[in-house]
């Protein structure tokens, strides 16, 4: 069988979600609609379909049995960021008006309900067996997301966050999707519990390893590759990985450090120039650049353990290593 | 085989739910179950679980087939009622704080999100086969709610609603889940193709009257039976069919009729009590609970018509007919 390379599946996406979005959807009114459009339309990598499909082929699947539960995990996915938009009070995603921000609250709360279920439209049109455990899947890792958020959330007024609470809030947030979306496509690949249960792993791990590279980035990243000003992060006292490493060095080693940090993350009203200098002075005292590097490689090593271990010709392999080194690539 | 009173049937309900309602899940953290847990247990007649298990026996079905998807429908409606209670501004529900006022708008969001998936966790803890239909129904129905919500949104700021599109609102904002929770239990009961559509219609047709009803009790009702403080709709400017059905007829008949009850309507700042008796007044010089009542009237006639139509033994449609009396009954 000829399989697909990266950029075909790539538009295989890309080209699908134009067509088949609404399908079967009379799409009015348009209030509701529009924003929905408008979101997918933002764009981004479509990692978790491309993720599905790749897998699905990996295994010999069909991607004709993939194709629409990948559209609906990308639906998911910009369903979340809608809704989190709101919650975050996040006015601009990729250099554009959010809807709550372009429309209002109601719309963006509206639209975003809708799109949970249809993504579920989507996530059942596939072959009968395979909609069982898809959704058994899909339900435990969607309320995951929710978990993940709401962590999140708890994070921002909470005093101490440790490095542990850290990852268990950014495995639910990021990386049980990514996972989900490849047990999703390791299923509508025909693939054996053992197989799935290795892909799924290699996708948590490689999952975190993204977050923790995008907190990096923030701070050590090239800001034309990493398409964000940097220091964000930093500028708006979010408790990244760098952040919570630091105090958690700090505290015990370096009292002054440690409340430098503490100050500079109370308030958003210092110059941010200055803030992120001295933060990032700390960081790299304290070899948080290193230290943080270090976890992304063991993530790296723990995912491809799990590749490693699945169980079919090294060649089938090829497109999910192009995949990943995209989304966890030196280059970023 | 002995069937279950309707009795029966609702202490089966309410005690399934406080038992089953997040099984298999783990439900952490708090923030984001507590209010699951409180929307829940604020309680109402538990009508559409009510309706999928006494349609599911009726057809000779097992009601072990239909209680998580019964359970789902619940979770789902109130899913709804916490969504809708933010964008409707609403601090109340059932005399106790909503949950957005109890703890606030991101909470709110978010459990709702929650619960969403978590109906959808229910809905598919059933036989196998049952599955897609189920999800298939179910995903069109719960899209078409978010389009009720969103006409309904929309009809505040429109200057003209016709009966026609009111009647369309109420459809989707109400009577689809109603139709959808009949199906599903159609479904799980093993129901005919034609008996399943017979017994949509006629719980379609009872969802719209049950609407019009809640309408007219706002006007019409005994406080104590509604258990509701009369003239709310009028109070907040609501487009009801009475105010509608009653601008249709001045604006051909009496131009001062309806100039006043637009003013009315236009403000929230009139004394109550004056703003209720005018408009009662102005109902009722125009025949609208008549009008209303026969409305309501020629909607449950329909529906009696379709249930006529289910060929199932008289007998077998008795719980059904207890439940709808409750729903739409004289003594409301």
């Amino acid at each position: 069988m000829k399989m697909h390379t990266y950029l075909e599946f790539s538009v295989i996406v890309n080209d699908f979600i134009k067509q088949h979005l609404f399908e079967n959807i009379q799409a009015t009114p348009e209030e509701l609609f529009l924003p929905i459009e408008y979101t997918m339309d933002l764009g981004g990598k479509r990692v978790r379909p491309l993720l599905a499909l790749i897998i699905c082929e990996m295994f010999g699947g069909n991607i004709d049995d993939a194709i629409y539960p990948a559209m609906g995990l990308e639906v998911f996915h910009n369903f979340t960021l809608l809704h989190d938009d709101i919650m975050d009070n996040a006015p601009i995603r990729r250099g554009k008006e959010t809807v709550y921000k372009k429309w209002n609250a109601n719309i963006a709360i509206l639209s975003g309900d809708a799109m949970l279920s249809l993504a579920y439209h989507h996530l059942i049109n596939t072959k009968n067996e395979y909609i069982k455990p898809i959704l058994e899947r899909f339900n435990i890792m969607s309320i995951a997301v929710c978990k993940g958020q709401q962590y999140y959330m708890n994070f921002e007024q909470m005093e101490e966050v440790s490095i542990e609470q850290y990852m268990e809030m950014i495995y639910f947030k990021t990386a049980a999707l990514i996972a989900g979306a490849a047990e999703i496509g390791a299923i509508t690949g025909g693939a054996s519990k053992q197989n799935s249960e290795h892909i799924a792993k290699y996708a948590k791990n490689i999952g975190l390893a993204f977050q923790l590279q995008d907190d990096w980035l923030d701070v050590y990243g090239n800001e034309q590759n990493f398409g964000k000003v940097l220091g964000g992060d930093i500028a708006c006292n979010k408790k990244t990985f760098l952040y919570l490493k630091a105090l958690e060095i700090t505290k015990k080693e370096d009292e002054k450090d440690f409340d430098t940090l503490k100050k500079y993350f109370s308030s958003t009203d210092f110059n941010p120039k200055v803030k992120f200098d001295t933060v990032k002075n700390i960081f790299s005292k304290h070899k948080i650049n290193e230290i943080t590097a270090a976890k992304i490689t063991q993530l790296l090593e723990e995912a491809q353990n799990e590749l490693n271990a699945v169980d079919v010709p090294q060649e089938n392999k090829k497109q999910l290593i192009v995949l990943t080194e995209k989304l966890v690539g030196r280059n970023n």
